[in-house]
């Protein structure tokens, strides 16, 4: 058992930290979040910027309070349609603090014993070309 | 101890999910490498595409034989160098199976004892414009 205790406690380590050093690394905007209350698990720096926050000031908030006219159980709802969906689909949504068109796409994953949600931003492209208008 | 062994194993459940699952989810080019002797743990879809193999066929496979004139020790020698480097920094290789050119960069981690290393696969411009010549 105590053998089975330190594997245990070893493995859960290594995938903790592939975990959090791949969020940290990878460009694509990735929000988790809970699947029963919305709230917001963790989030990688490109989504917190999309979104026009911190990591550490959205990391609790509730995931629906970051987008305009956004009511927390329907945006579930939608998100749970995308993420049972076969095809790729995704949310056209504005972020409340950054003004940015983004669409948002989701998957669940059960761990736990809780479902929970990825969800991937992808900026829209009118958003997108702001920077090219200044040039 | 019965509970700590339930709740290390209910942890290391939802970061193995959160691991998987994000790992496939994400388009940037990822391979995750043992930094002792430079075998594949593990890598997604993008990088076995770039590299011209199937996900099962490039696990377990030393990292360096995947590239063309690339010795092991000093593969794994400059990966630790770009690896520990402040600035990003990165190794030009071509992939020898695909015969693309390739940037490869790396962060080193430490799990279970053991130092592993986050890669990051970037396919070089002049090897991405093919398609566009098609057009």
């Amino acid at each position: 058992a105590q053998m089975s205790l330190e594997q245990g406690y070893e493995a859960r380590r290594e995938y903790d930290a592939r975990y959090r050093l791949l969020l940290r690394s990878v460009h694509d905007p990735i929000i988790f979040a809970s699947a029963s209350d919305g709230t917001i698990s963790d989030l990688n720096e490109p989504a917190a910027s999309i979104l026009g926050g911190t990591r550490e000031s959205l990391v609790g908030q509730g995931l629906a309070a970051e987008f305009d006219d956004c009511d927390r159980a329907e945006m579930m709802d939608r998100l749970m349609d995308a993420a049972g969906s076969d095809t790729e689909r995704s949310l056209k949504m504005t972020a409340r603090r950054s003004g940015r068109e983004v669409e948002l796409s989701a998957q669940m994953f059960r761990a736990a014993g809780e479902r929970s949600l990825l969800c991937r931003l992808n900026a829209r492209a009118d958003s997108l070309e702001t920077p090219a208008g200044l040039a």
